[in-house]
């Protein structure tokens, strides 16, 4: 016979834009909002009868009435986030709510020597990631992170040493461009005064670990900017780092007759290695569903 | 204090293409696999001594290897993932494989009114997908699956009597347009003689199903779907969806003095439905990790 | 002092969907509609006068309202392209309209062992493409085409004899897997009775050609395939190719003690060669402006 | 009789990494370097005699040799890519080449609060394009620009007045948000003494005049942003624009009993106006096919 398992549902990219324009200069807050609800939804899936469904189109409609309703709740994603997550367990049948954001940051232009104040250009160097997670009995979970952060070195990093088998040709080198491009994810077990700082100061320390440390591997550079994140205060309790090699091959040009003493690299596209690791606080509580997405795989 | 949590590292999407020559007519398998090892790898976060570390760039060549070495287990990605996770559980610090496998179907063209022996058209129509999971201790868990499986039927969905709180505007139906791109993913609890015949039918159980469905909302069909895929025997124990729904909005083409009785439609890109859902045998066992893809989040 | 030269506006990427229900079985039109027009639009840019400006929010309000009212000429999209340019090169202002429209085909799902009359899947093996052009004095241009259509031999392609510098080191081959993604545009010098015959027997002219033509050089099998379209029939004027060769490489397997007689290959993503060229009817007339599109670069 | 008509080909998108390391702090230049060969290629066409045909894979090759033979030439797009187009005229059969690049620009990243001499971050705001056009007479046309430049302004946008007919419904507006994706590309009449100064400028130019200017069409800010950058010198002859028109939706809050003065917007993806246009000096020669891709279209 068959039967229901786990179940979540939900209005996906809702892309919504809030202008700020009480302040002088005009602030923008770019999301795009996911919100997926778990609970008792048998009915629906069995029968076909609705009637406890909220409508993913209402979940759409909430999320931009909150980018006016939740007032400066809406200037940073994750007390949006928050603020949302408490409005849908308040839903009845509403048993945990994660809402996910992408936010995009922007940058003022300048105009006639200086920033202007009410006109902008897309920092596409990353996107700033947030998720709350909310069960039912009013637990919270809120994590931090960044997607889309590209970083290359061209020297300080070396790797050799490795287990070989049968299949080990790669050549050792003791240096090498290292690059990647970062997603990480930090849990915070207390939540910070000012969400925009916090992110900040983390970023900065990432960045900063991994342009500043000698690296035997990417795991040891993964470890470092972990480390470096949870020692900008007690507040992180986990970080997790998903860090392709983005390989850059040094291109043989020996059969035109010329050196090529690190270079000229080709960038390639696939494969990469892929390290994922965590580093966490060892006095840190256990993160419960903070990473844990439902039913995505 | 800082400490290392969970990990895992490998080579992420090694497009290998294997031709088989030794039949007529020439068959070709067309694989992206990507591989993740866990195991005791805190020497080389802690430290960077990569002692114990098996080269991303040696699994990348172990996969090229088998689609030699493995025979006729290269032409399914089940028995090709099996082959490679057995292989990565016998290195010695590895305690757990993931291996995932996208397959691009490819249909043979025709010539001269015949089908060609040689020549072939890849079939967009959907990404075959698969994972094999596999423990220290040999115990295996291998998932089909599929990707970008886009269907959509022009009548026989209805979406009306559903729960109304201040933010629901959406207006009952009672025959729309109901499309979704599907993602599956099912476990085989017992591993069936011939995985290309057993992916086949799932897939027409679970079209057919969506064909034939009067549907009362995405969640029922979803339920539908899963259960047809159960019901092509007792093998599968779970199936998981992940079903956007890919809105198709009537126009309003009254101030242009038209009707629009269900005839033109705007095809949606953001915000999306998105309902995701699991469907069991009631006799079937835990999927333990099958379902579980480790680090990523 | 700075003028203004060429210029052209109007409404990218429409996404509408025709139904026709009114047929048994139902059958689905799914359009991507772009359209351009060109004109004395020097007032709005350079005061700001809008007055001559048709807006883009009407030109996407009559590309949807043409869905229904174009009738039958909304079931294929050449038809549909044209019944579009004549309006809009009605509106005063505008002395030259481009159309192009991207057309997703769709394949009916099986049901109870039969075609299912509402029910059906995408259809992802290639884009049909289409642009009509048509200038104040009513001439008319329109081309069909294809996108993304990836077709595969794996023999039957050689590849040697090439004029040598002293940057080649490429091995001669008399054998080799190609692998191209078409992407073609032909001219219509006369309107065929039947667009949709029309097109699928040019996609079937050139895949055959892909698949029967014993190959010494991309270039060469480029040539066969315009060669056998414009077989097909006096109306077909021109046709231009744009072939990247989707490099299919021999891994190298010999280090581990394993021969690779054109059995595994990896199949790499950049860089890649690319091959265009345009065969022509030499008693055709010249084409115009059909392969021009205007402003873009 | 079928006939051979315009053709070209060559290699797209090598992506070549050149480290600079004789320079304290290093220097990256990040490279997506494509090449189109034209000339009488008609033997490789009709009878497969690749006697004349240097190889895609040569051409590889020499983009990789000239990253280090090139010399400092390699440190900005213009200088390589007309490095390369002088080569590649020399090679017997070819007649005019085509280079295309794709910069990506990186920024310095802190460590220990000062930048790191070899740590990067890839600065995502843009990407910088060129193209080298040469003649087989050694005739050469250079045109730089960007892509991926996205661009907003929260006010000092109108749009009104426009022509109607019975297919408008716009609303006019005197206060919107206007915001573009800026695809743009100047030909340079004469050459800059510094590449990487004057192509800084024109992003200055035109983002200054977006920021500053009060718009009342897109059209208008086109032309405008236009003059700008012909103003920072005499050496650009002409420039053009492909601006779409990202629309922001405001939000109709109103059945939620919310006001919505400006300030929730949905960001929509599909259909976008899209607004192109040429500006040029009143003075400047005729830009001949430094704007024209070849068999491209």
């Amino acid at each position: 016979m068959p039967i229901l398992g786990h179940t979540q549902y939900g209005k996906a990219e809702v892309r919504v834009v809030r202008i700020h324009r009480d302040t002088d200069p005009h602030v923008i807050s770019d999301h795009n909002v996911s919100v997926a609800l778990s609970g008792d939804y048998a009915d629906t899936h069995l029968t076909g009868d609705n009637t406890r469904v909220l409508t993913t189109d209402a979940v759409k409609n909430t999320i931009n009435a909150f980018a006016k309703e939740a007032g400066d709740a809406a200037r940073t994603p994750e007390a949006f986030g928050l603020a949302l997550a408490r409005h849908f367990t308040g839903v009845p049948q509403v048993s945990r709510v994660r809402v996910g954001i992408e936010t995009f940051p922007w940058r003022r232009l300048e105009h006639a020597g200086a920033p202007h104040p009410h006109a902008f250009a897309r920092d596409g160097g990353h996107v700033r990631t947030t998720t709350v997670t909310r069960a039912g009995d009013g637990a919270e979970w809120v994590t931090s992170g960044v997607a889309g952060l590209v970083v290359l070195k061209t020297t300080d990093s070396e790797f050799h040493s490795f287990y070989t088998d049968r299949y080990t040709t790669l050549a050792e080198t003791t240096n090498r461009v290292m690059a990647t491009e970062v997603t990480a994810q930090w849990w915070h077990a207390e939540h910070p005064a000012d969400w925009d700082t916090a992110h900040a100061t983390a970023i900065t320390a990432m960045t900063s670990a991994f342009a500043g440390h000698h690296s035997l591997a990417l795991q040891q550079t993964l470890y470092e900017m972990g480390t470096q994140v949870l020692a900008t205060g007690p507040g992180i309790g986990e970080i997790r780092f998903s860090l392709p090699n983005k390989h850059h091959f040094l291109v043989d040009l020996a059969p035109f007759g010329l050196k090529n003493p690190g270079e000229v690299f080709h960038a390639d596209d696939r494969p990469y290695g892929l390290i994922e690791g965590t580093v966490r606080r060892d006095d840190a509580p256990a993160p419960g569903p903070a990473f844990d997405p439902g039913q995505a795989w």
